[in-house]
Order: C-alpha cells, then sequence, then structure tokens
C-alpha cells in the first residue's frame, strides 16, 4: 500500500521550525511496510491545500495530513480536506466535551468561539482523542482510501500516532508488522555494518535496517507476517544471531530505552550509586543521567571541574600531576575518577578531561584528545580518544562515550565476578 | 519571485534522517523576501523526480533541489533535472580537475568510475565549487526561471549556500534584501507579539517577523531595497523601535549570538568570575555555558547537587532549611547561590531547585516547581516558576531562565551603579 505525506503549515515553508514530524511519520510508515513516493509541504492556503490534497489523493492510498487543526482562521486543514472527501462537517458531541473539559482545568482560559470549530468532524468520520491538546484526530474513508488528519504539535501528534493510527494502519493492511529495535553502543557503524553484510545482502523477512547515532548504532529488525504472533517468531532467529555478534554492545531492544535509561536502570539493579567528574563536557553528562526519572536513587552529585585550581580543590588532583601531566592526561583523568568516587563515598565515578577546541590545540594536545576514566570499587579503567569534529560534537561524542565506558565498567566486572 | 524546494532523496522518505536542508533552505529564501508555497520530498526514481522537478518548474520561477549529486547508481538529480530544461550533460574541465585534487589528496581512496560523473555537467549552467565534497553546485537559466541543484549532506550544502547561493538569489531580483535577527531574552511569546501587533499590521518595507524559541524570542526586521546600504537605512527605524520598547531584553542582534555566549561576553567585559550550582537541571546550565570556547576565563567550577546531602556537604545548604523548607523552596535556591559563590569565590553564582516531574509532585510542590536564585556581590535575586511541560521542557525552561535571571543581575547592577 502507498502512503503519502502532507504537512500543512506556513511556519514548515518559512523555516521557522524544523520538520521532525515528517521524518518521524516516514519511519513510523516504514516500520509498517507501506510504501512512501512523495511528502509536500504546503502553507494555510485553501486553493493550494486543496491542488496538494487532491494530487496525494490520486496517488495514493492512504494520505497523512499534519497541521493546521487549531482553532484559528489559519486552520484550514480539515474543512479542507473533508471537501475533498466530499464529506460534511458535524458537530460531534464527544470532541464538544472533551473540549470543555480541557477548558474547565484552565481557569484562566477563556473558550473563543474559534475553539468549538474543533468539535466540527467530517461526517462518518473516526474521531480520534486528543490526551494532549484540543483537536481531535481525524480518518476518513472513501472508496478504499484513507486519509488522516493529525495535530502538528509532536508533542500531540507523537502520542497519537502511537496509540492510534499505528494499530489502524497495522490492521489497514492484509499482513502484521512486528519490528524490533536493537541498541548498540561501543562499536562504530562501519565495524556494525561490516559485521552484518551478510544478513543485510540476504535480507528478505525478516529485513535489517541501519541508524547511525551520535556514538550508536540502532538495528531495526522488521518481519512481516499473517499476525503479530507469526510475524514475532520470524524476528527471533534475527535478534539471536545479532545477540551472538554483539553481545554486550547491545543495550536494549526497545524503542524508547535510551543509553542512559539502561545504565541508570543498571545502577538501580546493582544498587550502586554514582558520581560524575567532567572538565571539557561541563555537565553534559550529569544533564544526560539526570534526564532520566529516578534518577536520585543512584546519582547524588557531580563535578564540574573546568579549571585546573577546581579539579585540585573539589577533586584533590595532585598539583604535581596537572603540572606534569597537563589537566589534558590519563594520570588527570584516572586522578578525577578515583578521589571523585572517594570523596563522595559513591561505588562509580566516571570522569571526563580533554580538549573541546577549537582553540588550544598543540602537537602533543590536539584539539579532539579526550581521555575518559572509570574507578570502580578496585579497578580504574581509562580510555584515550581523539574526536573529530566541532566543540559540541567532540562534547557529545565524550559523553556518549563516557556512558559507554561507564556500562563496560558494570558490565565486566559483574562478569568478572562470576 | 516563487521559488520551490525538492528535497531527493529515500532516506527522507524512510524517515532515517530529519529534513533539516529544507528549514535551512526555506529559512534564506524568506530572508531573501522569496515566496515559498510548495516543498516536496521524493525518491532516486527517475519518473517521480521528472514529475516533481515539472510541476515545480511550471509553477514556480526558481526550483532549488538538493541531494541526489553523487557517485553512486542512486544519484539521479541532474541528469534528470538537465534532461526537464532540455540541456545535454557535457564534461567540465574544471570540475574534473578539483575531483582529481580531492582524491589527491587521500591517497588511499581509489578513483572508481562512477566519481568522474560527477564531473559532467549541463551545458551552459553555473558550476558552483563545492570546498568540502565532489559534486559541484550547478545553476540552470532557461525561459526567465533557474533552477539550482545543491549537494545533500548538510555541511557541503550550507557553505555552498552561504558563499555563492545567497549572492546568486540576491541579485536575481530587482531588489536587495538586508536583514536583522534581534533576539530577545525574558519576555514570553505572547506579550512580545502583544507589544509589537502595530509594527506587525502596519508592516510593508521592512518586514517584521516572530520566531519562538524555548524562553526566547526573536524578531526578524527584513527590507528591502535598491542596494543593501538602503536597505540598512530602511531597517534602521524599526530597530530603534525595538530597543526603545524591549530595552535589556534584547541580548542581540545578529543570526549568529547565542544566549550563552552573549552572557560569556559580557562575564568577560565586566572581569567577573561566575559558580553554578544546579539541582534538577543536573548540568544543564553549565553544559550550555561551557559549550561558548573561551568560557574557561570567567566559569572555574559548578556544582550538581542532586541530593538534599549533597546541598549540604557542596554548598553548605542548612540542615534545617531543607527540613523546615524542603529542597524545592526560596530559601534552599537562596542559600545554594549565596554559598556557592563564597565557597568558591567567584563573582556571582547562580542557583536552580526544582521539581522537574513527572513524579514526585505534592500539592505544595507540584512538578514545575522551580526556584531560581542569582547572588552577585550583596545582591540576592530570587524567582519562582511554575513551568508546564515534560521532564525535558521543565529542565530546558529552568536553564534558559537561569540565564536570563543571570544576564539581568549583571545589567541592572551596572545600571544602579550609574
Amino acid at each position: 500500500m502507498v502512503v503519502e505525506l502532507v504537512c500543512v503549515g506556513t511556519e514548515l515553508l518559512l523555516g521557522n521550525i524544523v520538520n521532525t514530524n515528517a521524518a518521524f511519520l516516514a519511519r513510523q510508515c516504514a516500520m509498517l511496510g507501506l510504501s512512501m513516493y512523495h511528502q509536500s509541504v504546503v502553507g494555510d492556503n485553501e486553493e493550494r491545500l486543496k491542488e496538494t490534497i487532491r494530487t496525494a489523493l490520486d496517488r495514493s492510498d492512504i494520505v497523512i495530513l499534519c497541521g493546521g487543526l487549531g482553532p484559528t482562521q489559519d486552520d484550514l486543514t480539515k474543512e479542507t480536506a473533508a471537501a475533498v472527501m466530499g464529506f460534511p462537517l458535524v458537530e460531534d458531541a464527544h470532541s464538544k466535551e472533551r473540549i470543555e473539559e480541557y477548558f474547565k482545568n484552565s481557569p484562566f482560559k477563556i473558550i473563543t468561539d474559534n475553539n468549538w470549530k474543533q468539535a466540527l468532524v467530517p461526517e462518518g468520520c473516526i474521531v480520534i482523542d486528543n490526551h494532549n491538546g484540543t483537536a481531535p484526530g481525524i480518518i476518513m474513508e472513501k472508496d478504499g482510501k484513507s486519509m488522516i488528519l493529525l495535530p502538528g504539535p509532536p508533542n500531540e501528534l507523537i502520542p497519537m500516532f502511537h496509540q492510534d493510527i499505528f494499530p489502524y494502519l497495522n490492521r489497514l493492511q492484509p499482513e502484521t508488522i512486528y519490528s524490533v529495535m536493537v541498541k548498540l553502543c561501543g562499536v562504530g557503524e562501519s565495524l556494525v555494518e561490516t559485521e552484518i553484510l551478510d544478513l543485510i545482502e540476504a535480507q528478505e523477512n525478516p529485513t535489517i535496517a541501519t541508524y547511525a547515532k551520535t556514538g550508536e548504532v540502532h538495528l531495526r529488525v522488521t518481519a512481516r507476517a499473517s499476525d503479530e504472533k507469526e510475524a514475532r517468531k520470524l524476528v527471533k532467529p534475527m535478534l539471536k544471531e545479532l545477540k551472538k555478534r554483539f553481545g554486550s554492545h547491545i543495550y536494549a531492544t526497545d524503542e524508547a530505552t535510551t543509553l542512559e535509561e539502561s545504565i541508570v536502570a543498571l545502577l538501580k539493579e546493582k544498587n550502586l550509586t554514582l558520581t560524575t567528574a567532567e572538565s571539557c563536557t561541563g555537565g553534559m553528562l550529569s544533564a544526560r543521567l539526570t534526564n532520566v526519572s529516578g534518577v536520585s536513587e543512584v546519582f547524588k552529585q557531580g563535578f564540574v571541574a573546568y579549571s585546573n585550581r577546581a579539579k585540585r580543590k573539589l577533586l584533590d588532583v595532585k598539583k604535581n600531576t596537572l603540572k606534569t601531566y597537563g589537566a589534558v592526561s590519563e594520570k588527570t583523568a584516572k586522578e578525577m575518577a578515583k578521589n571523585g568516587a572517594f570523596i563522595t563515598g559513591s561505588d562509580i565515578c566516571v570522569s571526563i578531561t580533554g580538549l573541546a577546541g577549537p582553540d588550544g590545540g598543540t602537537e602533543t594536545t590536539p584539539v579532539g584528545l579526550v581521555y575518559i576514566a572509570c574507578a570502580y570499587q578496585n579497578e580504574l579503567r581509562i580510555r584515550e580518544f581523539h574526536f573529530k569534529g566541532n566543540r559540541q560534537k567532540i562534547r557529545e561524542l565524550s559523553t556518549v562515550n563516557a556512558l559507554t565506558l561507564l556500562r563496560s565498567c558494570i558490565l565486566e566486572k559483574e562478569t568478572a565476578g562470576k
């Protein structure tokens, strides 16, 4: 089945925002095994919107529109799409009630007349409740085709898609798709592709696709079958093979879990506490870890020791070490990690010291040279990196590699103990 | 003049990457005063690509295509666009030389045959050198229309656009565009729009456009005139008016400067040192500040005091304060800021303590309640916020509002002293 996207909004044509909805929807449709040949962006103009929707409807089986469902005059998607499909607009009592409820809980908001137009829906359509905003999603079906209208804001569109649209699209097709995302850390994209070249070349059902992220590689394994149970069975052998080949490099096998979430879960599981000691990353590492809800059980404090003096005062790094080896050195990274753990009484401490650039590089200490150390019980691990990229990139790479080292320290200690 | 974008690439249709090129190009075209009514994404398929290009050429004066200029079989943009425009492909000696040079400097790269196809160009076109890759940019002109082909990778497209395409497009039009970005902090989008409603409604030349960012509002003032000198003159009165209305809320009047950059510049100018004391933001604030090259002159260390005990041990927050008022309180925020400055000997300390959620909220301490304090010399400022959003959003809002408070403390102290 062929699906097409039409994203509505003048802010997209003006470049005010990046079209993340298109990437999200395209990815979900690919997961569903739908073919996508076109995406369009059009503004809040009735004539051009009508023309774009018609073109899409003519050449595709499913048209997904996002944006333009709000209460203002510029929001034309619903009226225009309904007109193209040939459905009149009628008031949906359920949606009207939900809008009343939404504003009831915000005593300072006045329900202006134009908000009520969000309760109008194309006759006979499927109404999809919006749990994060006022505009309901809409599905219209006619002559074997489907037109799906979704709200523009990603925090409304994404949950709605996961909860209602994905299952709907999955049911539309004779086959069901089941997909697993295998997430790897500590191994580069080229190496991963080389390792699974045979799987990529032989793929039929399931398929395997590679996505590169900063410091991570994600592999999506997708199978299609008559129902989900069969599809899950088809996915199993390939998952097993990936586990065999990549072992503990795999930190998650689901869409949602981030590397920091998997690490915090691991720390909780093992009843361990963590401290961070950062220099050039300036707090990026602790910021990433503290994005995990419930991290307070395992993380109590972090150090941002940006200057040499701060390294001495906060982390007891020896004056002589800094003088002889410099702030960006193996010795300094090790002392930061070891002392960070000792001072705070934490089980583990990860330290990062390096040169993020663009200035300050020398022959011995070039921009991109970063040392990451991890102190855990009696072990003290150290890694040296030569990152490429701008300041932000070097700091991001330092952060994700610190998380990777931290994780492997916890896991390997566990294996060593057996 | 009407411009249209066609982004070529199956990876876009599969949702493997986000279409940042479209947002960048759309924004640049808006700055140039060009009207954009359509954007399309199409894959590496000759028929569909041809159809999409033809449709764009029929309805627009300028068509910008990006992607598909590489050496592989899937790269069809040049051949297809040239065919639609009716130009044969010929070898461009200059481009061939540049490709030879490019590979000469990479002794391990073998120049495969398909790389030479990148030296073929439509007859009579303008060839644009690519300083970051092998594929040259192409401009074809015919019957009063222009078709511009750009390489897909952003690190090749963006510099090429700035250096060659922007000036070309600026020359295409009888008038020149000059644009200034006025960046505001510490004032919300609705309030800004209300303040400049008269300017928005009366706008002709220059025009004024609003862009909302997290905790910031950016206003783009754009004038068109016969040359840049005249355009600059036209922009002046509106800039003056905005300065009058928003005063010190304006932290920059250029595209590039970030809020943290402007603050670090201010600290350097006034010879001040800064410390950060964070709880719920966990390092986000110091991470943002340390993204600024040269920040080490003004920032030496930051505290991430995530637990109550860490607040006591690292920042000397009184046990009684935490017991009586709790970690998320005005008193705790003030002690964190005051003590942070004292302990480190820094001139200024900004502290953040709050509840980022989603768990832990109570009636007295709901999710989103955040206190931000700033200690500077004898002054101790405190702000209470009730942020809405998920954990990440609340932390981002806390961070940008801390930067805003920090900035206003420095500026107002300066004014008070006069």
